[in-house]
C-alpha cells in the first residue's frame, strides 16, 4: 500500500511528514502513532462488548456513549488526514484498509437516525480488522505474509477437500435423518442432520442433537473415526505448503532468480551464482 | 474415463460433437454443459433437503414436486444423451459414474409406486457424487489426483492405525463398562461403552453418555490424553505422504523417469538428462 | 517371536508341519488357519458385547453360553498345538503373545468357580489383542513395523510433553476449583477441576461440568486456546518420525550401513557404495 | 544454571560435596536427591488435590496438615541448603527456580497467619513447577531443549495465528449475539458469543451455549468447518519448526559453525571441514 499512496519527493514537507507518521511506523513518531491507534482499536471494541452486558449499559451508559463518540471522533480525524496526506485519495479510500477506516466511524453516526442498532454492532466489531495494519510493523510482515503464500498455495487442494467435506455431510445427514427421525424429535429435518453431521465430523460435538437408535449410534461411530482421519488431511496440506514456503523464503538467487535454496547453500544450484550477498 | 468411451475419428460428426460437450471440458460448449449440470444438481439437493422440513414442505409441496420432476426429467435426458453418444455405452453404464447417473433419475420414478419414499431420500442425496465429475474441470484435477495419491500410499498405515483404534476402543469401552455400570445408567451395555469410548477418543464429546464415578473419571481421563496424542498419528502419516506426493509431481525425468527432483534441479539426479524440457 | 520357536530341523515332520500351519503364514495352510483363528476372535468379542445388552442377553443367553464355551475349547485346543509345536515351550508361555493366548481361555472355566464375573468380561474383550499376530501377515508387517518406530524415536519427546501437560491441567484445574467452587458445585473439588481441564485441554468437551462465572469463562477461554496450539506438538513431533522412519526405510547401504539416502540416489553419500542391490 | 552457580574450586569441600548432591545430577547421590525431592513434590501436589475433596478432608484432616508441615519443612530445609551451598545465594534466590523453591513452602507458613487460604491452594499446586528441574535429570534435556527451541522458533508466526483467532472469534461473536439474543437467553451478551465461538472454533463444544436459530446454525456450521481448517495452521508451523530443530540438533561444523547437515554428511557442505569429530 505504501507503493501506491506514497506522495512523490515534491510534496509540501508537512504533508509528507504527516505521510510517514500516519502511513509508515519507520519513524518514532510513525511508531508512536501505530500504537495510539492500536490502542484506540482495542479500547473501542472491548466498550463494544460492554455495552451488550445488560447490567454494565444500565450502570454506565452515559460513559460508553462519551467513550464511543470520543473514539468515533479520533477516528473521524484520522480518515481525514489519511485522505489529506495520501497523494491518490480516491485509490486509499477504495483499498480494503480504506473502507474498513470508513465503516470504523459510519455506525455511530448512523446510531443518531436509526432505531435499532443491533445489527451496527457487527459493523463496530469489525473495528479490529484495522488492527491488522499492525503487522506492517517491523518483524511480523515476514511471518503473515509466509502464512499467507502458505495459505495461499494450499487453497486449491483444501477446497477439493471441503468440497469432499461437504458432500460426506450431506449424504450422512441425509442417512442420519432417515434411520432416526422415526423415533428422535432432534432429527427432525435433513438440515439438521446435516448440522449434526457438522458438528460431529469435525469433532466440536456439542451434545444438543445426539442419535439414539443402535443403527444411529453405529453410523455416528463410522463418522467419528472418519472425522479423525479426514481431519489429518488439511493439516497435511498446510504443513507441506508451510514448510515449503519457510523454505524458500530468505534466499533467492540473484542471478537467475531461482528459490529453495538449502540454508547453508553458498553457491545457487542453478546458475553457480552466488548466494553469499542475500545472507542466511 | 474419456479414453475408454472417446468415439473413433470415423463417428458422425454431431455425435463427435455432442460427445465433447457432454463428457469433455476443454470447449466453451463443455464448460457450459458442466456448469449447467452442477447448478441442477445443487438445486436438487437443496430441494430434497426442504422437502424433509415440515413447514416448507407443506407450504410448497407443489413446486417442490414440480421441481423435482423438471430435474428429474432433464437427468434423464442426459442420461439418454450419455448413452447415446458414448463409444462403449455398456462399458460407461457400468463405470462409477455411470451407475451413479442412473440413480440420480430412479428414486423418483420409484416413488410412483412406492408409498413410503423416506429412504429414496438417501439415494437421492447421492447426486451430489456427480458433481465430482466437476473435477476433471481444468485444473482441480492435479489437485484432487495429488490428495488421492496421498491417501492411497497412507492407506495401508492408516489401516493398521484404525485396527489399533479399534481394539483400544473395545477394551476401554468393556472397561468402562464394568466399572461404570453398577452406578451409572448411561453405561448400560459393552457397546454403549464402545460407544463412549469412541466419542471420546476422538474428542468429539456428546456429553450425553459421561463417567460419573471417580475411577470412571481417572480411566477418562487415560483415555482423552492418549487420544490426544493417537490423533498426531494419522496426521503424521498423511502430511508425510502429501509432502511425498507433492514433491513427486511436477518432475519425472523424461529419460530415466525417475521423480522426486528439487524444484530447481536442471539435471537429472540418477541418469544426468536433461529436465529442462518438462519445465517447473 | 518365529525365531526364538522354531523346532530344529531334526523335529518330527508332523510337528514341523504344525508349526508352520500355527506359528507362520507362508504356506496355504497357515494363512488359512489365521483367518479362521481371527473370524474366532471377532466372533467372539462380538459375543462378549452382545452379552452384555440386557434384552440380548436374556433372549439368547443359552446360544451365547453355547457359542462361548465352543470357542474357548477351539482356543483351549490351540493353546495346547502351540504348547506341543513350539521348539521351547516355557519359553511360548511366557512370551507377550503366549500370555495373552492363556488370558483368552481362563476367564470362562473361571467363570465356573466364581459368581460376579463382570471384570472376566475385561479379561474376555483382550482377546482382541490376539488379533494382532496378523500383522505379521504379509505386507502389513513393515507397515506397522515403521510406525511402531516413529512411535518409539518419539516416545521421550512426547513424555516431556505429556509431563508439560499434566502440570498446566493441575495448575489449571486448582486455579478453576479455587475460582468456581463458591458459586458452581459442579467445580466441588481440585480432582474434578482437574478432570474438568483435562476434558477442555483436550478438546472433547463434555459440557458435563462448565465455568459459569465470569472470570472463570475467560480462564476456560485461555485454556482452550491454548489446548488448540499445544496440540499442534505432539502432532509435529510424530509428523517429523514417521517422516524420518519413511524415509529411512528402504535404503541402507550394504557397505557401511548408512541410512537415509534419497529415494533415487545410486551411490552411498557416506561411502560411495552401490546401492542399486537394495532396490527402490 | 550449574554454570552460574557452581562453587569455585577453592571451595569448602563439603560445601563442594553438597552442591554436587543439590544441584547437579551426576553423582548416584545427586540423582537420589533429585528422586526424593520428585517423589516429594508429587506426595504433596496430590495432598493439595486430596485436601479439597470434602469427604476425605473431613476424614483425614490432620493426617494431611501432618503432611503438608512434613513435607513443608523438608522444603525449607531443602531452600536453606540450596542458598547455604549456593556460590551466589541471591543469584539463586533470584533466579525462576529460586522462586519457585520459595514459593513452595511460603503458604504453608501463611496459611498460620490467614484465615481463608483457598487461594494459597493455587501457590500450593506451583510446586509442581518445581519437578521441571528434574529434565536437567541426564537424557531428557536434549528433547526438552529441542521441543523448546521448535516453540520459540515458531513464536512469531503463532503470535500471528492467534491475533487472527481472536479477530476471528470477537467477529463471529458479536454476529451470532445479533442474530441469537433475541430468541435464544443463552446469547445474552457479546461476550458470551465470544465464549461460545471460542468454544466452537476449538472444537470443544461444551454444548451449554448452543445456536437455537437456523441462520445461527448455519453460521455456526461455516464456524465449525474453519476451525477444522484452522487447526491445521499451528501444527504445520510447529511440524515445520520440530523438524528443523531435529535436523539442526547434532550436526554443527566445528569449523565454520554451519548447521543443518543431513545426518550422514561427512564434510561440511559450507566450508569442507569434517564433521566426524561431532559424532552421529
Amino acid at each position: 500500500m505504501s507503493d501506491s499512496t506514497r506522495p512523490p519527493p515534491t510534496v509540501a514537507p508537512w504533508r509528507q511528514r504527516l505521510y510517514e507518521i500516519i502511513f509508515e511506523a519507520d519513524t518514532p513518531a510513525g511508531k508512536a502513532f501505530d500504537v495510539v491507534v492500536l490502542v484506540l482499536i482495542v479500547v473501542s471494541v472491548l466498550a463494544v462488548m460492554l455495552e451488550s452486558v445488560r447490567p454494565i449499559d444500565e450502570a454506565y451508559h452515559r460513559e460508553l456513549r462519551a467513550l464511543e463518540w470520543t473514539i468515533t471522533g479520533l477516528f473521524t480525524l484520522e480518515y481525514g488526514l489519511r485522505l489529506i496526506c495520501a497523494r491518490r485519495p480516491t485509490r486509499y479510500a477504495r483499498s480494503f484498509f480504506g473502507v474498513i477506516d470508513l465503516l470504523a466511524i459510519v455506525p455511530t453516526y448512523l446510531s443518531l437516525f436509526l432505531a435499532g442498532t443491533q445489527g451496527l454492532m457487527v459493523v463496530r466489531a469489525l473495528r479490529l480488522l484495522r488492527a491488522f495494519r499492525v503487522f506492517k510493523l517491523a518483524r511480523y510482515l515476514q511471518e503473515s505474509q509466509q502464512l499467507m503464500r502458505a495459505l495461499r498455495a494450499s487453497m486449491r487442494k483444501i477446497l477439493v477437500f471441503l468440497f469432499a467435506v461437504v458432500t460426506i455431510v450431506i449424504i450422512v445427514g441425509t442417512l442420519m435423518y432417515v434411520i432416526e427421525s422415526p423415533t428422535n424429535p432432534a432429527f427432525s429435518s435433513i438440515p439438521r442432520g446435516v448440522y449434526w453431521a457438522i458438528v460431529t465430523l469435525t469433532t466440536v460435538g456439542f451434545g444438543d442433537i445426539t442419535p439414539q437408535s443402535v443403527v444411529g449410534q453405529v453410523l455416528a461411530s463410522v463418522v467419528m473415526i472418519m472425522g479423525y482421519g479426514i481431519i489429518a488431511v488439511p493439516t497435511g496440506i498446510v504443513s507441506v505448503e508451510i514448510a515449503r514456503a519457510a523454505r524458500a523464503r530468505p534466499r533467492i538467487c540473484p542471478a537467475c532468480t531461482l528459490s529453495g535454496h538449502e540454508s547453508d547453500a553458498r553457491f545457487c544450484r542453478g546458475c553457480g551464482g552466488d548466494l553469499a550477498e542475500i545472507g542466511q
